[in-house]
């Protein structure tokens, strides 16, 4: 019934519906499997994209040729660019989405591309031949053959939804859980993990005293996550913050001993930076009150997301506490907050392609990793769609490094050092921030798109050149003119920063801080004039590239160091035990996580200065 | 947690939706409970609403206030007129629409009702108090109090989906069966019965070779459903037709050994007018193809609906069949075909208000009574929705008659008689099909809206007397206007008509056949210039009431002498086992049934005129 296809994507969420694209625009023939057609692309929990080192990760996605910007720039009711204040490693595009929007969009595209074919049952296990995965089984009896398959089953392998003593076998709130392939993955040999999350309540909206809550409202001038011709905003819907309370917390804490949370029901390790209600007024005490992002779930709907406020508490208790928030006093559900708890497989199984090592061309992306988030689901899709891709033609796989970008942040991170709870990005995980910048992800890596083929990749790459020929050229400005005390001693007062007692280039003044160009234009006409050639995202760049000059040099030594070790390959066949000058520690630690490189190596803890030098020896170096 | 509503729906399909709006817009409290708020007013058939009969019924829900038509106004892909060639009895109009929109715009037409509260979770039980619903129960344990409980629970009560010889439980494909309703109503002395449909296979539409199909594309000027000022389409997407072949039917049979429609594993009775493909080819063998309608299932989406096609014959039989018909050689399924198995109750448990006689402020509506189609379930939700308000507002019934529109009809016939297979609305089943005419519906049935004040009726009501008045005018011009031979014998001649030998009246000349008020406009100008002033539907309207006179004036006074039977109505205790004048049939048949009224006696199959009378007789008459 089905032809070989070369990649099967298990799950069509934002991990799967990437890896499908990324395969599939490489020039592999791709099924996606899915266990409702209608539920492409949901938005699981809050809908929104982006955010702290998350947007990040969805620019370098979009420079990767993905879609998750794409999607998103269509389908927002608010952009905001987060962190403004602070530094440009820090500057973290969020939006929020219409969420049947955000599903609607990711399925036509999807459904344009010749090279996806769509199937709508439950896969029940991996086909696999001489260690290697030859397609899928499904619900039933069908086998789907290909020559490599990716997992991408999010909460929904054995998931069991918890509110308060009450459990259901369940994927999703309303869908059903998937069987059968944990089963078989231990079988063969895998070691498997449980992990939990949890959803906050759905509010109706028209039940919600707005003039209670502090609207936060989007940028006057909204940004993208694409850096292709996407729409941007015109009109958008603000979302509000609430607080809770010492009354708010009384109240939930009287439902503690009913909370499958405490008492032992659940098993599964919770996100630590996403932590349920409870769980934050537990573990803060002190603390008298928390902030609740209300979040709109699109344009026309009157549901509301309460962000933060996510719990498995029973369902009384829950809306008792609600109403306790000011704004909330009369707020109605749609249905109670709850946790759920799946299987998952620890990342160490993995090698940095995220095949698994005990299974070729098997590939696991998204939350089966022990992830957490749309954006960490999505870039992972992406890579284990390209390496699939990559495997079956039996080209060279496609590896980001730490300093690449986050996305190598990440799966080095998993890869090396497994989780214990769900794993999400921070950009306190990147050692070279400067480097990874949400400005610059198509300069980073839309070469390697480039060069890996991916359809949309050349043209891509027209922007891109042009970006980096307009860096250079206002480097090269900034270099060459000079500035006269006169032009922009005024300016300089009323920043409270030194007046000039003589002619200086204009990119020396750059590097002071609070100087920028928007100022320096107001009071420049040569430089107005010279920049008003140029795109607005271009001299954002180029500015923050003069700007940081020195960070990002130093950053980029610090980075090309380790990247020296990242070059120094280990053998497949390496012995550890052999090798005895290795500490007992790091033998050990080896042996288990098989590093590919000295590089990655030198990132597993346990594994000393002293012990790397000694595999530079050994490997010749 | 709950506040104590008017009304509960349970379920949110079409019977559902139009239940919450209808005794929302009366003024009830409704809350509306369903599995999950992401497929409200799911399409879980063919993407299309209306066609013969049940276009008639879109247009009385309409006219009654509800927003069946209004939803498919907004969402439609395509408007076809059906029947134009027959007597305007027939004509039955007939949208395509956007699968994804028509639930949008039905969530959204709900959310922004202040009267519709919403709660997503399982009920498992209706609260029964002293004989009366006063809430339902919830999977979470939860209880949630109301003056009345309508459900709608569809093909969900404990569904067993059937693909070949492997069986699921689910309600939908890739959704689950809901539990515990049908239990609880057993032992509440309900009888329970099992039914069947089914659903074709959804194809990939760039799979299809659409060259080799025949194209069905919409009508040139579309209307649409509703009166009110709903928009016209401006673009539409085609259907196609596709045929089987002996070839076709050859590889179906094939299966048949492992068909649960024929090896007896699926009990329940299927739709007899809506049959599976294999059930086609076994009970009319003698024919060598059949038609296939191949429907978009919206306007971006390449799946596509093969209509005619329903299937549980296993997939890989299904498969190989679907390629040997032209144009689908290279086909992709999304999914198979597949049965479903449900549970309903025998309508006769029934009042007409749909209200069941064994508990009361207990309504069922839809699938739940044995019947099949979006429409016939939207009708029922309709009245059910209005009579639960009626009743806890203690005021009289609200009951459509035979004459006064094909929902009479429909819940006449499902009460007095109840089914044994899912039933359609057909016209042959109404009895009085010219005065059940598509576009009088608002004519029939808004002024009975306005009288029970359902919200909207009184701005319905404005184009209703316009229209009204509009016909009386047309009529009197119509019956006042000499036509001199000179003017229209030409025109007479081109329809092969007797040429006039003498002035006539225009009302006289347009009871001729093919005679029409188009065809004279060219050549009257007096008649032309005076219906300058109507809207075109009036001027159809009007034309119909006139040609059809006589008709229609029978069937009127058929009706009223029937309505004088319905109007005599029947004591709650009466005990037919005493009226010893009656035949002993009518005795267990009247015991069992129950009917109101006389009128609903005479249409009980084994109650003669004789039995009639003695009832006439009791009864003071």
């Amino acid at each position: 019934m089905f032809p070989e296809y070369d990649v099967i994507v298990v799950g069509a969420g934002h991990s799967g519906c990437e890896a499908a694209v990324a395969a599939a625009n490489l020039g592999s023939k791709v099924m996606l499997a899915t266990m409702n057609m209608n539920t492409i692309a949901q938005m699981s929990c809050n809908p929104a994209m982006g955010g702290v080192a998350k947007g990040q990760i969805v620019r370098e996605i979009d420079a990767l040729g993905g879609y998750s910007g794409i999607v998103t720039d269509h389908t927002m009711v608010q952009f905001r660019m987060l962190n403004r204040s602070k530094g440009p490693a820090m500057w973290s595009p969020r939006a929020q989405s219409d969420r049947m929007l955000f599903a609607a969009k990711w399925r036509e595209l999807l459904e344009q591309h010749p090279n996806i074919d769509f199937w709508q049952e439950m896969v029940t296990g991996i086909v696999v031949k001489d260690g290697r995965a030859t397609g899928v089984h499904t619900s039933l009896g069908l086998e789907i053959p290909a020559k490599a398959v990716i997992l991408t089953n999010g909460t929904f392998l054995n998931g069991i939804i918890h509110i308060g003593e009450k459990q259901f076998g369940g994927g999703r709130a309303g869908e059903r859980a998937s069987k059968g392939i944990t089963e078989q993955l231990v079988e063969l040999g895998f070691e498997a993990g449980r992990m939990k999350t949890g959803t906050p309540p759905r509010l109706d909206g028209r039940s919600i005293d707005w003039s209670q809550l502090e609207e936060q409202p989007g940028d006057e001038d909204p940004g993208k996550f694409s850096y292709t011709d996407t729409p941007t905003l015109k009109k958008q819907r603000p979302c509000h913050i609430a607080y809770t309370s010492q009354e708010v917390h009384d109240t939930l804490k009287e439902g503690f001993d009913r909370s499958p949370m405490f008492n032992g029901r659940i098993q599964g390790l919770g996100p630590r930076y996403c932590p349920s209600i409870e769980d934050k007024i537990d573990r803060f005490a002190d603390r008298d009150r928390h902030q609740l992002f209300v979040e709109p779930e699109g344009w026309n709907t009157v549901e509301i997301y309460v962000n933060g406020f996510s719990s498995s508490l029973p369902e009384d208790v829950q809306y008792k506490a609600l109403r306790k928030i000011r704004g909330f006093e009369n707020a109605k559900m749609f249905r109670p907050g709850y946790a759920i708890e799946y299987d998952f497989f620890q990342p160490t199984q993995l090698k940095l392609t995220l095949e698994t090592k005990l299974v070729d061309r098997l590939y696991f992306a998204g939350q089966i990793n022990g992830t957490t988030g749309y954006e960490e689901a999505g870039c992972q899709g992406l890579i284990a769609g390209i390496n699939a891709h990559l495997s079956i033609r039996e080209e060279a796989p496609f590896v980001l490094r730490r300093s690449d970008g986050y996305i190598g942040v990440l799966i080095d991170d998993l890869v090396n050092k497994g989780t214990k709870e769900p794993y999400r990005m921070f950009t306190s995980r990147a050692e070279y921030r400067i480097l990874l910048r949400q400005d610059n992800a198509d300069l980073r890596l839309t070469p390697l798109a480039q060069e890996l083929g991916i359809q949309g990749a050349e043209e891509r790459m027209q922007r891109v050149l042009a970006k980096q020929e307009a860096g250079e050229a206002i480097s090269k400005f900034a270099r060459k003119l000079s500035v006269e005390p006169g032009e922009v001693n005024r300016y300089l007062d009323s920043l409270g920063s030194q007046p000039l007692s003589q002619k200086v280039k204009l990119h020396s003044l750059l590097l002071r801080p609070h100087v920028d160009i928007a100022g320096l234009r107001t009071v420049l006409p040569a430089l107005d004039e010279f920049l008003g050639n140029y795109e607005p995202e271009f001299i954002e760049t180029a500015e923050t590239d003069m700007k940081y000059e020195g960070y990002i040099e130093r950053e980029r030594e610090r980075a090309d160091k380790m990247n020296r070790l990242e070059n120094v390959r280990l053998f497949d066949n390496l012995d550890y035990e052999q090798l005895t000058s290795l500490s007992k520690e790091a033998r050990e630690k080896l042996s288990q996580i098989r590093p590919e490189t000295v590089g990655q190596a030198s990132r597993i803890s346990g594994v000393s200065p002293a012990d790397i030098s000694v595999l530079l020896v050994h490997m010749g170096r």
